[in-house]
């Protein structure tokens, strides 16, 4: 520690290092503190690896960890050649907004708000400071948990019933005697087979026409919504979400260098007024069918409000029917697609809520002059999906195993539904009332605090149950108080009634004492 | 060590291993230990990894990893469907003793050039500004053709010797009965069990040493570059591509703002001396092992220079190794990965070319500190590949099938090459010697101009055979004469030997005509 530091350019003296804590992470927050707090100003030119290590008495290795880190989460920047430098963390919304967002992060500028996350209580960091994914992953991405189906995960359909025999003798099938011609590089929009079944299914299912032609296979619905992002969004866009919505959407566009304004959701879905304040909107992104999470049902006239939007501002609607199979009574709404008549809807549409999600197919539908545009660039990012899993899926269709199993979805979720609608406990103390459930693989119970919201959460865990906040799926800056934020978001088909039955005497006796 | 030992082919019971020093590298030189002084004799059958685990009270694992090890080596031996050999280890001297150094160790001092890059003539590279990529698409990405395998078509391996049916058994083997635990959503990087395998073959096979929390699963090796371009490149940056090159990673850099480079390949592959001239680049996408589509290998003081050019400029290398797994001749040289001290290099692999194409899986090796952040990237750009075609490919490798069958896609691969090169026909007009082909599975031969290679891919499609010209794997600007960037692209491996006469007869008279 006593050599070299004079010729540094700022002192390390105070960098205190902790082999059992890492060395390079108590770098890296010892950097990323001093830079939060200003004794590291913007523009200071930090020392090469080889100097701070010989000063710090670490390997070299230590150094160029917390660099990397500091340097993918945008608190340092620089260019080849010329060194690295502390990032200019205000005043540069441009290029540094790009660069904090790249790939790992939020960089929230929403139009609605100006309030900073600490104003609202919610978030105790800074806005920069939510620029550190670690933080956003931690408090604010909706849990994509891993691990066996449990009691009210949300986003897993029933796939205990999932005929995996059948699957299992169509890919032995098309294994055993593959077409050559199917072997080699493919259609990076997917397989033409599978695309026309969709576009057959999604007329009659949807009232949706498109060509097959319109339709990519993509993995899942996230490859879908990014591709969204990065073709129909300029850095510096406006891109509208629902709030509270679905999160990793939102990362998506943030990817793509937008920057999101959340839009409110009421009884009726998306609110159109608010869409048209503050910053135009390049591109909406929606879930009309059943509002992810809150899952309610965007009403006709705001349909036709957010096609005539679109039209005017030559906005793009993306819309994410991601559940839309489930509809348990009421005729279902038109969706957008089949509404727009000027060519603004991309309609996102997944198998991974029929089937399994690891299952990772979906597909897009996309306005008729779109198609070579997104197939282009799908192919520079991955050429095309796994023919095998396409085809496969494509047979399951054209044999009627697809559509039979649907409707064996359609009764198992309903009946699930009701073993949680039925049995869900009544008068716990900040909880209130269920929700008509119509649609869709969850729904949310409003709860009168964040702070009730999270004790639940934590004495369920106590006992083992897995539960969901609302307040996970709100964008951290937000005009709506934040009490308004809590609730319960309830998945009911991952299980079966008994299981579910069992996770819901534990939450009684959890939540009673 | 009670159970079992009588069932095994020989007794293991001497066998001691030692988890301090690795009981997979234990288990590895016990055997080895005992082929080469006869205990083991050539022919004995091997037991099945899970019941020699089971005997020494390893993990199947521990076992696999040795059997690979011993595999890659050369000391055993197997045919699909009949299980694992001792192999006869007189007799086959060229190709065993290739292998027994392939990867192991970095003894490829002899007979190199010591030249460093300042000493090598280059051509002066321009920096070129291509921001519409639409423009390359449309005129200069390289064919990738779909259909049928033919002869001459660049990037397609002998999947005519694909195991289909084993394919075809793994496959309902796992969709029988799959763990519900796989069946949600999953890690980004990809299956634990399939990661850890590839960093254990990476590791015998490329002497990269890797652990497999570095690896992340992609579809195919474009997702790979595309990965790295969207998380490490910023508009802006400057990207050296190799000049003639693999467009397609070109355009991934182009997408993510970058401005290309156009860097010359000579002799000893890319010249590292103009990467430093102009704007100083922030990455370099290289195909050290047999450049696309030249087919030259990067020589060890060019790859040393690489190294060197990446740590002092933090620079980052994408190295992909896309064919790898073919060469014919002389010990193959470390991977870039492998020589790297300062985690520069991000290493691409696929298993496209010893399958084929339409798998669709490959996988980056990133430096430590980089995993968090692309894994990150990767749940927002697609959150994970289907679950199916990874486990399948797990344990085709873990049951020894993948390494069986590089062995004879290796030996189709020099028959196939052997059949082109003999028959190549002498004396056309315009048409430079073939080439010496040690590796990958195609080679480009020289023409005397674009004027004479557009003549000759004319009146070859004028008989109905495809053929690609060097002229489209350049850069639309390049400071190389534009007669100097004229040739032919020839895949020897797509097809067996006899359509590759039969097209050879047909260019015959096509070109003598």
């Amino acid at each position: 520690m006593t050599t070299n530091t004079a010729s540094l350019p700022f002192d390390p003296a105070g960098i205190q290092l902790d082999a059992k804590l890492g060395l390079s992470r108590g770098l890296y927050q010892a950097l990323r503190s001093r830079i939060l707090d200003g004794r590291l100003a913007s523009g200071t030119r930090m020392p090469a690896s080889r100097d701070l290590a010989q000063a710090l008495a670490v390997s070299r290795n230590t150094v160029v960890r917390a660099y990397d880190q500091l340097y993918a989460e945008g608190f340092l920047a620089g260019r080849v050649g010329d060194g690295t430098y502390v990032a200019l963390l205000e005043g540069v919304p441009e290029k540094l907004s790009t660069k904090l967002s790249t790939g790992l992060s939020l960089g929230f500028s929403t139009g609605l708000s100006t309030k900073t996350p600490a104003d609202t209580g919610f978030v105790s960091s800074k806005v920069i400071h939510t620029a550190a994914s670690k933080c956003l992953d931690e408090h604010h991405l909706p849990p994509f948990r891993s691990g066996p189906p449990r009691a009210f995960r949300v986003g897993v359909p029933a796939f205990d019933l999932f005929p995996f025999a059948t699957w299992a003798k169509l890919y032995a099938a098309f294994w055993r005697n593959p077409d050559p011609e199917l072997l080699g590089y493919g259609d990076p929009a997917g397989d033409p087979e599978l695309r026309s079944l969709i576009a057959a299914y999604l007329r009659s299912s949807r009232g949706l026409n498109c060509r097959a032609e319109q339709i990519l296979i993509t993995t899942g619905a996230q490859e879908a919504i990014s591709l969204c992002a990065q073709l129909l969004v300029d850095p510096g866009d406006t891109v509208a979400v629902e709030n509270p919505g679905y999160r990793a959407a939102g990362h998506a566009f943030v990817n793509a260098g937008a920057k999101l304004k959340g839009v409110p959701v009421d009884e009726e879905g998306l609110t159109g007024a608010a869409l048209e304040e503050g910053e135009p909107c390049r591109m909406v992104y929606v879930t009309p069918a059943h509002q992810y999470p809150t899952g309610v049902t965007l009403s006709l006239a705001r349909r036709l409000a957010l096609l005539e939007w679109a039209e005017r501002n030559r906005g793009w609607i993306i819309e994410d029917d991601y559940d839309g199979e489930y509809r348990y009574s009421g005729a279902p709404l038109a969706p957008l697609a089949a509404l727009d008549r000027s060519g603004r809807v991309l309609y996102v549409g997944t198998f991974g809520k029929v089937a399994f999600p690891a299952l990772r197919l979906g597909y897009l539908v996309v306005p008729e002059g779109l198609v070579e545009a997104f197939s282009r660039k799908r192919a520079v990012a991955l050429r095309h999906s796994e023919i095998g899993t396409q085809r496969v899926m494509a047979r399951f269709i054209a044999d009627g195993h697809f559509q039979r199993h649907i409707r064996r979805m359609r009764r198992a979720a309903l009946a699930r539904r009701d073993a949680l609608l039925g049995n869900w406990p009544a008068d716990i103390r900040g909880v209130g009332p269920l929700p008509q459930v119509n649609a869709g693989l969850h729904f949310t119970v409003p709860v009168e605090s964040v702070a009730r919201e999270q004790q639940l959460l934590a004495s369920a865990e106590a006992v083992g149950v897995e539960l969901n906040g609302l307040s996970h799926y709100w964008l951290p800056e937000s005009a709506e108080p934040v009490d308004n934020r809590a609730g319960l978001v309830l998945g009911f088909a991952a299980v079966a009634p008994a299981a579910t039955l069992a996770a819901l005497d534990r939450l009684r006796q959890a939540w009673k004492s």
